[in-house]
Protein backbone atom coordinates (compact mmCIF):
# COMPACT_ATOMS: atom_id res chain seq x y z
CA UNK A 1 0.00 0.00 0.00
CA UNK A 2 2.93 2.38 1.02
CA UNK A 3 4.35 1.08 -2.07
CA UNK A 4 1.55 1.85 -4.11
CA UNK A 5 1.11 5.53 -2.29
CA UNK A 6 4.71 6.18 -2.75
CA UNK A 7 4.50 5.63 -6.43
CA UNK A 8 1.62 7.33 -7.04
CA UNK A 9 2.76 11.04 -5.15
CA UNK A 10 5.77 10.51 -7.71
CA UNK A 11 3.22 10.06 -10.65
CA UNK A 12 1.29 13.22 -9.44
CA UNK A 13 4.53 15.18 -9.02
CA UNK A 14 5.72 14.47 -12.99
CA UNK A 15 1.95 15.58 -13.72
CA UNK A 16 2.44 18.79 -11.91
CA UNK A 17 6.18 19.46 -12.96
CA UNK A 18 5.06 19.31 -16.57
CA UNK A 19 2.31 21.47 -15.52
CA UNK A 20 4.35 23.81 -14.39
CA UNK A 21 6.68 23.95 -17.90
CA UNK A 22 4.10 24.85 -19.45
CA UNK A 23 2.66 27.42 -17.51
CA UNK A 24 6.46 28.43 -17.41
CA UNK A 25 6.41 28.29 -21.26
CA UNK A 26 3.19 30.24 -21.12
CA UNK A 27 4.57 33.23 -19.50
CA UNK A 28 7.85 33.31 -21.69
CA UNK A 29 5.21 33.64 -24.68
CA UNK A 30 3.07 36.04 -22.55
CA UNK A 31 5.89 38.44 -22.38
CA UNK A 32 7.13 37.99 -25.63
CA UNK A 33 3.42 39.28 -27.30
CA UNK A 34 3.39 41.98 -25.14
CA UNK A 35 7.13 43.05 -25.61
CA UNK A 36 6.92 42.87 -29.02
CA UNK A 37 4.35 45.24 -29.66
CA UNK A 38 6.34 48.07 -26.77
CA UNK A 39 8.96 47.74 -28.28
CA UNK A 40 7.40 48.80 -31.74
CA UNK A 41 4.98 51.64 -30.16
CA UNK A 42 8.08 52.71 -28.05
CA UNK A 43 10.53 52.42 -30.91
CA UNK A 44 12.79 49.94 -29.17
CA UNK A 45 14.86 48.05 -31.32
CA UNK A 46 16.93 46.52 -28.44
CA UNK A 47 14.09 45.31 -26.95
CA UNK A 48 12.75 44.26 -30.03
CA UNK A 49 16.29 42.58 -31.07
CA UNK A 50 16.08 41.35 -27.43
CA UNK A 51 12.61 39.57 -28.10
CA UNK A 52 13.79 37.82 -31.26
CA UNK A 53 17.30 36.58 -29.36
CA UNK A 54 15.08 35.05 -26.91
CA UNK A 55 12.69 33.17 -28.86
CA UNK A 56 15.50 29.86 -28.59
CA UNK A 57 14.36 29.66 -24.81
CA UNK A 58 10.45 28.89 -25.84
CA UNK A 59 11.49 26.50 -28.72
CA UNK A 60 13.75 24.62 -26.17
CA UNK A 61 10.85 24.51 -23.57
CA UNK A 62 8.89 22.94 -26.18
CA UNK A 63 11.15 20.41 -26.58
CA UNK A 64 11.66 19.73 -23.32
CA UNK A 65 8.09 19.26 -22.60
CA UNK A 66 7.69 16.67 -25.41
CA UNK A 67 10.42 14.65 -24.17
CA UNK A 68 8.84 14.41 -20.54
CA UNK A 69 5.72 14.05 -21.51
CA UNK A 70 7.11 11.18 -23.78
CA UNK A 71 9.27 9.74 -20.87
CA UNK A 72 6.02 10.04 -18.18
CA UNK A 73 3.86 8.37 -20.64
CA UNK A 74 6.15 5.22 -21.16
CA UNK A 75 7.40 5.62 -17.09
CA UNK A 76 3.75 5.97 -15.69
CA UNK A 77 1.69 4.67 -18.74
CA UNK A 78 -1.37 7.33 -17.67
CA UNK A 79 -4.95 6.12 -18.33
CA UNK A 80 -8.17 8.36 -18.62
CA UNK A 81 -7.99 11.95 -17.25
CA UNK A 82 -3.87 11.63 -16.97
CA UNK A 83 -3.41 10.20 -20.28
CA UNK A 84 -5.64 13.00 -21.99
CA UNK A 85 -3.33 15.50 -19.71
CA UNK A 86 -0.35 14.33 -21.34
CA UNK A 87 -1.57 14.43 -24.88
CA UNK A 88 -3.27 18.19 -24.26
CA UNK A 89 0.49 19.43 -22.70
CA UNK A 90 1.49 18.17 -26.12
CA UNK A 91 -0.81 19.90 -28.06
CA UNK A 92 -0.70 23.21 -25.97
CA UNK A 93 3.02 23.07 -26.12
CA UNK A 94 2.68 23.31 -29.97
CA UNK A 95 0.48 26.20 -29.57
CA UNK A 96 2.41 27.85 -26.97
CA UNK A 97 5.51 27.81 -29.96
CA UNK A 98 3.63 28.95 -32.47
CA UNK A 99 2.49 31.80 -30.25
CA UNK A 100 5.78 32.69 -29.26
CA UNK A 101 7.01 32.05 -33.02
CA UNK A 102 4.15 34.78 -34.18
CA UNK A 103 5.54 37.25 -31.54
CA UNK A 104 9.29 37.11 -32.93
CA UNK A 105 7.69 38.01 -36.30
CA UNK A 106 5.98 40.91 -34.87
CA UNK A 107 8.98 41.97 -33.20
CA UNK A 108 11.35 41.26 -36.45
CA UNK A 109 8.70 43.66 -38.41
CA UNK A 110 9.40 46.64 -35.74
CA UNK A 111 13.08 46.61 -36.16
CA UNK A 112 12.65 46.83 -39.74
CA UNK A 113 9.21 49.11 -39.97
CA UNK A 114 11.70 51.41 -37.39
CA UNK A 115 13.37 52.21 -40.54
CA UNK A 116 10.61 53.62 -42.01
CA UNK A 117 7.82 56.03 -40.79
CA UNK A 118 4.39 54.01 -39.99
CA UNK A 119 1.10 55.82 -39.84
CA UNK A 120 0.54 57.93 -36.90
CA UNK A 121 -1.98 55.97 -34.40
CA UNK A 122 -1.32 52.99 -36.28
CA UNK A 123 1.52 51.32 -33.76
CA UNK A 124 -1.12 52.11 -31.19
CA UNK A 125 -3.42 50.17 -32.71
CA UNK A 126 -1.53 47.10 -32.86
CA UNK A 127 -0.55 47.01 -28.86
CA UNK A 128 -4.33 47.26 -28.10
CA UNK A 129 -4.58 44.19 -30.57
CA UNK A 130 -1.26 42.58 -28.28
CA UNK A 131 -3.01 43.60 -25.07
CA UNK A 132 -5.90 41.59 -25.61
CA UNK A 133 -3.69 38.68 -27.07
CA UNK A 134 -1.86 38.74 -24.02
CA UNK A 135 -4.94 38.49 -21.66
CA UNK A 136 -6.42 36.15 -23.58
CA UNK A 137 -3.51 33.87 -23.42
CA UNK A 138 -2.85 34.69 -19.71
CA UNK A 139 -6.72 33.63 -19.12
CA UNK A 140 -6.46 30.72 -21.20
CA UNK A 141 -3.20 29.50 -19.19
CA UNK A 142 -5.06 29.49 -15.81
CA UNK A 143 -8.39 28.12 -17.37
CA UNK A 144 -5.69 25.52 -17.87
CA UNK A 145 -4.29 25.25 -14.59
CA UNK A 146 -7.35 25.36 -13.03
CA UNK A 147 -9.03 22.83 -15.51
CA UNK A 148 -11.91 25.60 -15.95
CA UNK A 149 -13.86 24.73 -18.63
CA UNK A 150 -16.61 27.88 -18.28
CA UNK A 151 -13.24 30.31 -18.87
CA UNK A 152 -12.16 28.14 -21.23
CA UNK A 153 -15.37 28.63 -23.27
CA UNK A 154 -15.12 31.81 -22.77
CA UNK A 155 -12.17 32.40 -24.39
CA UNK A 156 -13.08 30.36 -27.49
CA UNK A 157 -15.71 33.00 -27.98
CA UNK A 158 -13.49 36.03 -26.71
CA UNK A 159 -11.15 34.85 -29.71
CA UNK A 160 -14.17 36.57 -32.20
CA UNK A 161 -12.89 40.27 -30.13
CA UNK A 162 -10.01 39.50 -31.79
CA UNK A 163 -10.86 38.76 -35.19
CA UNK A 164 -12.80 42.39 -35.55
CA UNK A 165 -10.31 44.14 -33.57
CA UNK A 166 -8.16 42.67 -36.63
CA UNK A 167 -10.32 43.33 -38.98
CA UNK A 168 -10.79 47.17 -38.38
CA UNK A 169 -7.03 47.47 -38.40
CA UNK A 170 -7.05 45.50 -41.71
CA UNK A 171 -9.33 48.29 -42.85
CA UNK A 172 -7.31 51.03 -40.98
CA UNK A 173 -4.20 49.89 -43.27
CA UNK A 174 -6.17 49.63 -46.54
CA UNK A 175 -7.00 52.79 -46.29
CA UNK A 176 -3.25 54.32 -45.22
CA UNK A 177 -2.39 51.81 -48.56
CA UNK A 178 -5.39 53.83 -51.02
CA UNK A 179 -4.19 57.47 -49.91
CA UNK A 180 -0.56 57.47 -50.16
CA UNK A 181 1.42 54.52 -52.08
CA UNK A 182 4.56 55.44 -49.96
CA UNK A 183 2.56 54.16 -47.30
CA UNK A 184 2.09 50.52 -48.88
CA UNK A 185 5.81 49.33 -47.34
CA UNK A 186 5.11 49.87 -43.85
CA UNK A 187 1.35 49.41 -43.76
CA UNK A 188 2.42 45.78 -45.24
CA UNK A 189 4.40 45.35 -42.49
CA UNK A 190 1.75 46.36 -39.97
CA UNK A 191 -0.96 44.42 -41.55
CA UNK A 192 1.70 41.33 -41.16
CA UNK A 193 2.06 42.30 -37.47
CA UNK A 194 -1.84 42.77 -36.55
CA UNK A 195 -2.29 39.06 -38.77
CA UNK A 196 0.40 37.32 -36.60
CA UNK A 197 -1.52 39.08 -33.42
CA UNK A 198 -4.44 37.51 -34.64
CA UNK A 199 -3.25 34.25 -35.49
CA UNK A 200 -2.37 34.26 -31.94
CA UNK A 201 -5.32 34.36 -31.38
CA UNK A 202 -6.49 31.05 -33.14
CA UNK A 203 -3.90 29.29 -31.02
CA UNK A 204 -4.89 30.51 -27.84
CA UNK A 205 -8.20 29.14 -29.00
CA UNK A 206 -6.93 25.84 -29.11
CA UNK A 207 -5.35 25.41 -25.88
CA UNK A 208 -8.79 26.51 -24.61
CA UNK A 209 -10.40 23.10 -27.02
CA UNK A 210 -7.41 21.43 -25.23
CA UNK A 211 -8.40 22.42 -21.99
CA UNK A 212 -12.35 21.52 -22.72
CA UNK A 213 -10.98 18.08 -24.06
CA UNK A 214 -9.13 17.30 -20.97
CA UNK A 215 -11.98 18.23 -18.51
CA UNK A 216 -14.53 16.29 -20.24
CA UNK A 217 -12.74 14.27 -22.42
CA UNK A 218 -14.73 15.62 -25.69
CA UNK A 219 -13.17 18.24 -28.08
CA UNK A 220 -15.46 21.00 -28.98
CA UNK A 221 -17.15 21.90 -32.29
CA UNK A 222 -15.15 24.03 -34.17
CA UNK A 223 -16.44 25.55 -37.22
CA UNK A 224 -13.99 28.77 -37.59
CA UNK A 225 -11.52 29.66 -40.78
CA UNK A 226 -8.10 28.94 -38.08
CA UNK A 227 -5.72 31.73 -39.39
CA UNK A 228 -7.66 33.95 -41.65
CA UNK A 229 -10.47 35.83 -40.79
CA UNK A 230 -9.46 38.39 -42.69
CA UNK A 231 -12.72 40.57 -43.60
CA UNK A 232 -13.35 38.93 -47.49
CA UNK A 233 -16.18 41.71 -47.73
CA UNK A 234 -14.42 44.61 -46.36
CA UNK A 235 -11.94 44.33 -48.83
CA UNK A 236 -14.30 42.98 -51.80
CA UNK A 237 -16.44 45.94 -51.63
CA UNK A 238 -13.10 48.01 -52.01
CA UNK A 239 -12.36 48.16 -56.14
CA UNK B 1 3.36 -16.91 -26.52
CA UNK B 2 0.12 -17.50 -28.67
CA UNK B 3 -1.61 -15.24 -26.59
CA UNK B 4 1.21 -12.55 -26.78
CA UNK B 5 1.32 -12.39 -30.56
CA UNK B 6 -2.00 -12.43 -30.70
CA UNK B 7 -1.50 -9.54 -28.86
CA UNK B 8 1.16 -8.01 -30.55
CA UNK B 9 -0.89 -9.13 -34.03
CA UNK B 10 -3.83 -6.67 -33.21
CA UNK B 11 -1.49 -3.63 -31.66
CA UNK B 12 0.73 -3.88 -34.93
CA UNK B 13 -3.19 -3.73 -36.70
CA UNK B 14 -3.98 -0.74 -34.61
CA UNK B 15 -0.70 1.51 -35.74
CA UNK B 16 -1.25 0.59 -39.67
CA UNK B 17 -4.97 1.70 -39.23
CA UNK B 18 -3.46 4.87 -37.38
CA UNK B 19 -1.19 5.25 -40.26
CA UNK B 20 -3.31 4.59 -42.88
CA UNK B 21 -6.24 7.35 -41.36
CA UNK B 22 -3.36 10.01 -41.46
CA UNK B 23 -2.09 8.89 -45.05
CA UNK B 24 -5.89 9.54 -46.38
CA UNK B 25 -6.13 12.52 -43.99
CA UNK B 26 -2.80 13.79 -46.58
CA UNK B 27 -4.13 12.66 -49.47
CA UNK B 28 -7.52 14.86 -48.73
CA UNK B 29 -5.24 17.72 -48.00
CA UNK B 30 -3.26 17.47 -50.97
CA UNK B 31 -6.38 17.55 -53.21
CA UNK B 32 -7.56 20.34 -51.22
CA UNK B 33 -4.41 22.28 -51.53
CA UNK B 34 -4.25 21.92 -55.52
CA UNK B 35 -7.60 22.74 -55.90
CA UNK B 36 -7.56 25.59 -54.50
CA UNK B 37 -5.20 27.28 -56.84
CA UNK B 38 -6.78 25.26 -59.55
CA UNK B 39 -10.12 26.91 -58.58
CA UNK B 40 -8.75 30.42 -58.93
CA UNK B 41 -6.59 30.01 -62.09
CA UNK B 42 -9.57 28.87 -64.16
CA UNK B 43 -12.14 31.18 -62.21
CA UNK B 44 -14.03 27.84 -61.21
CA UNK B 45 -16.31 29.58 -58.02
CA UNK B 46 -18.14 25.71 -57.87
CA UNK B 47 -14.84 24.10 -57.10
CA UNK B 48 -13.77 27.07 -54.55
CA UNK B 49 -17.00 26.37 -53.03
CA UNK B 50 -16.77 22.76 -52.66
CA UNK B 51 -13.20 22.80 -50.81
CA UNK B 52 -14.60 25.35 -48.56
CA UNK B 53 -17.67 23.14 -47.70
CA UNK B 54 -15.65 19.88 -48.00
CA UNK B 55 -12.90 20.94 -45.18
CA UNK B 56 -15.10 19.20 -42.47
CA UNK B 57 -14.34 15.91 -43.34
CA UNK B 58 -10.60 17.06 -42.86
CA UNK B 59 -11.25 18.23 -39.65
CA UNK B 60 -13.30 15.43 -38.32
CA UNK B 61 -10.97 12.98 -39.39
CA UNK B 62 -8.41 14.80 -37.57
CA UNK B 63 -10.70 14.84 -34.24
CA UNK B 64 -11.09 10.54 -34.87
CA UNK B 65 -7.34 10.34 -35.42
CA UNK B 66 -6.39 12.06 -31.73
CA UNK B 67 -8.92 10.16 -30.37
CA UNK B 68 -7.96 6.53 -31.77
CA UNK B 69 -4.57 7.36 -30.71
CA UNK B 70 -5.82 8.19 -27.27
CA UNK B 71 -7.26 4.77 -27.76
CA UNK B 72 -4.22 2.66 -28.90
CA UNK B 73 -2.31 4.15 -26.19
CA UNK B 74 -5.05 3.66 -23.18
CA UNK B 75 -5.64 0.27 -24.41
CA UNK B 76 -1.88 -1.41 -25.84
CA UNK B 77 0.52 1.37 -23.48
CA UNK B 78 2.81 1.73 -26.59
CA UNK B 79 6.47 1.77 -25.52
CA UNK B 80 9.51 3.27 -27.53
CA UNK B 81 8.98 3.96 -31.15
CA UNK B 82 5.83 2.62 -30.49
CA UNK B 83 4.81 6.00 -27.97
CA UNK B 84 7.15 8.28 -30.39
CA UNK B 85 4.41 7.17 -33.43
CA UNK B 86 1.39 8.07 -31.25
CA UNK B 87 2.96 11.34 -30.58
CA UNK B 88 3.87 12.03 -33.91
CA UNK B 89 0.46 11.23 -35.73
CA UNK B 90 -0.79 13.60 -33.37
CA UNK B 91 1.35 15.89 -34.35
CA UNK B 92 0.93 15.33 -37.76
CA UNK B 93 -2.59 15.50 -37.77
CA UNK B 94 -2.29 19.32 -36.08
CA UNK B 95 -0.32 19.81 -38.88
CA UNK B 96 -2.38 18.48 -41.80
CA UNK B 97 -5.38 19.96 -40.16
CA UNK B 98 -3.70 23.32 -40.57
CA UNK B 99 -2.65 23.12 -43.85
CA UNK B 100 -6.33 21.60 -44.97
CA UNK B 101 -7.62 25.34 -43.24
CA UNK B 102 -4.75 27.28 -45.23
CA UNK B 103 -6.45 25.60 -48.33
CA UNK B 104 -9.92 26.39 -47.43
CA UNK B 105 -8.72 30.00 -46.77
CA UNK B 106 -7.84 30.61 -50.34
CA UNK B 107 -10.57 28.63 -51.92
CA UNK B 108 -12.60 31.06 -50.02
CA UNK B 109 -10.41 34.55 -51.12
CA UNK B 110 -11.19 32.89 -54.94
CA UNK B 111 -14.82 33.10 -54.66
CA UNK B 112 -13.82 37.24 -53.93
CA UNK B 113 -11.03 37.28 -56.34
CA UNK B 114 -13.23 36.24 -59.09
CA UNK B 115 -15.32 39.00 -58.27
CA UNK B 116 -12.79 41.72 -58.90
CA UNK B 117 -9.85 41.49 -61.77
CA UNK B 118 -6.48 40.36 -60.52
CA UNK B 119 -3.81 41.09 -62.73
CA UNK B 120 -2.57 38.95 -65.39
CA UNK B 121 -0.43 35.78 -64.50
CA UNK B 122 -0.61 36.61 -60.61
CA UNK B 123 -3.38 33.64 -60.48
CA UNK B 124 -0.82 31.32 -62.19
CA UNK B 125 1.87 31.82 -60.36
CA UNK B 126 -0.24 30.87 -57.18
CA UNK B 127 -0.89 27.76 -58.87
CA UNK B 128 2.62 26.90 -59.52
CA UNK B 129 3.40 27.82 -55.94
CA UNK B 130 0.49 25.68 -54.97
CA UNK B 131 2.07 22.79 -56.63
CA UNK B 132 5.20 22.65 -55.19
CA UNK B 133 3.43 22.92 -52.01
CA UNK B 134 1.27 19.85 -52.96
CA UNK B 135 4.38 17.56 -53.99
CA UNK B 136 6.52 18.75 -50.83
CA UNK B 137 3.13 17.60 -49.08
CA UNK B 138 3.38 14.60 -51.07
CA UNK B 139 6.76 13.16 -50.63
CA UNK B 140 6.49 14.62 -46.43
CA UNK B 141 3.71 11.81 -46.33
CA UNK B 142 6.14 8.91 -48.35
CA UNK B 143 8.45 10.25 -45.91
CA UNK B 144 6.46 9.29 -42.92
CA UNK B 145 5.28 5.89 -44.64
CA UNK B 146 8.48 4.93 -45.05
CA UNK B 147 10.15 6.61 -42.27
CA UNK B 148 12.29 7.90 -44.46
CA UNK B 149 14.62 10.07 -42.46
CA UNK B 150 16.55 11.61 -45.33
CA UNK B 151 13.67 12.16 -47.44
CA UNK B 152 12.25 14.14 -44.40
CA UNK B 153 15.82 16.06 -44.17
CA UNK B 154 15.01 16.96 -47.88
CA UNK B 155 12.20 18.23 -47.15
CA UNK B 156 13.08 20.51 -44.96
CA UNK B 157 15.85 21.86 -46.82
CA UNK B 158 13.48 22.43 -50.02
CA UNK B 159 10.71 24.40 -48.17
CA UNK B 160 13.15 26.97 -48.12
CA UNK B 161 12.31 27.24 -51.94
CA UNK B 162 8.72 27.46 -51.12
CA UNK B 163 9.34 30.73 -49.29
CA UNK B 164 11.56 31.93 -52.33
CA UNK B 165 8.82 31.52 -54.53
CA UNK B 166 6.58 32.94 -51.81
CA UNK B 167 9.39 36.28 -51.42
CA UNK B 168 9.31 36.37 -55.40
CA UNK B 169 5.53 36.99 -55.40
CA UNK B 170 5.54 39.35 -52.48
CA UNK B 171 7.54 41.30 -54.51
CA UNK B 172 5.89 40.67 -57.71
CA UNK B 173 2.00 41.84 -55.90
CA UNK B 174 4.00 44.73 -54.35
CA UNK B 175 4.76 46.21 -57.33
CA UNK B 176 1.26 45.67 -58.69
CA UNK B 177 0.10 47.86 -55.58
CA UNK B 178 2.38 50.30 -56.23
CA UNK B 179 1.80 50.84 -59.83
CA UNK B 180 -2.21 51.00 -59.59
CA UNK B 181 -3.67 50.94 -56.07
CA UNK B 182 -6.85 49.97 -57.72
CA UNK B 183 -5.09 46.28 -57.87
CA UNK B 184 -3.98 46.75 -53.91
CA UNK B 185 -7.64 44.74 -53.26
CA UNK B 186 -6.66 42.06 -55.10
CA UNK B 187 -3.23 42.24 -54.55
CA UNK B 188 -3.99 41.95 -51.12
CA UNK B 189 -6.23 39.07 -51.99
CA UNK B 190 -3.52 37.22 -53.82
CA UNK B 191 -0.94 38.47 -50.80
CA UNK B 192 -2.78 36.25 -48.37
CA UNK B 193 -3.42 33.36 -50.38
CA UNK B 194 0.35 32.95 -50.90
CA UNK B 195 0.89 33.74 -47.64
CA UNK B 196 -1.20 30.66 -46.86
CA UNK B 197 0.64 28.38 -49.01
CA UNK B 198 3.80 29.37 -47.79
CA UNK B 199 2.46 28.74 -44.23
CA UNK B 200 1.06 25.13 -45.47
CA UNK B 201 5.53 24.57 -45.90
CA UNK B 202 5.93 25.10 -42.68
CA UNK B 203 3.56 22.94 -41.41
CA UNK B 204 4.85 20.43 -43.69
CA UNK B 205 8.37 20.84 -42.77
CA UNK B 206 6.93 20.05 -39.00
CA UNK B 207 5.29 16.99 -40.60
CA UNK B 208 9.11 16.21 -41.47
CA UNK B 209 10.60 16.52 -38.60
CA UNK B 210 8.08 14.53 -36.73
CA UNK B 211 9.69 11.83 -38.74
CA UNK B 212 12.99 12.76 -38.21
CA UNK B 213 11.86 12.11 -34.46
CA UNK B 214 9.72 9.05 -34.72
CA UNK B 215 12.90 6.99 -36.50
CA UNK B 216 15.62 8.72 -34.80
CA UNK B 217 14.09 9.67 -31.40
CA UNK B 218 15.40 13.13 -31.39
CA UNK B 219 14.19 16.51 -32.79
CA UNK B 220 15.71 18.39 -35.49
CA UNK B 221 16.90 21.79 -34.45
CA UNK B 222 14.54 24.16 -36.42
CA UNK B 223 15.91 27.92 -36.10
CA UNK B 224 13.53 29.50 -38.85
CA UNK B 225 10.81 31.48 -37.97
CA UNK B 226 8.04 29.74 -39.00
CA UNK B 227 4.94 31.28 -40.37
CA UNK B 228 6.19 34.85 -41.58
CA UNK B 229 9.22 34.31 -44.02
CA UNK B 230 8.29 37.32 -45.60
CA UNK B 231 11.55 39.32 -47.13
CA UNK B 232 11.70 41.92 -44.51
CA UNK B 233 14.91 43.49 -46.97
CA UNK B 234 12.99 43.47 -49.89
CA UNK B 235 10.17 45.71 -48.27
CA UNK B 236 12.26 47.46 -46.45
CA UNK B 237 13.99 48.69 -49.55
CA UNK B 238 10.64 49.93 -51.09
CA UNK B 239 10.16 53.91 -48.90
Amino acid sequence: MIEKDHIHSAFDQDLKNLQASVMRMGGLVEASIINSSIALADSDEELARKIVEDDHMIDSLETEINLAALELSALRQPIAQDLRFVFAVLKIATNLERIGDYAKNVAKRTTVLLQTSPPDGATASILRLARSVQVLLKDSLDSFAERDVEKAREIIVRDHDIDLMYNSLFREFLTYMMEDPRSITPSMHLHFMAKNLERSGDHITSVAEQVIFLATGEMPKDDRPVGDTTPFESVESKP
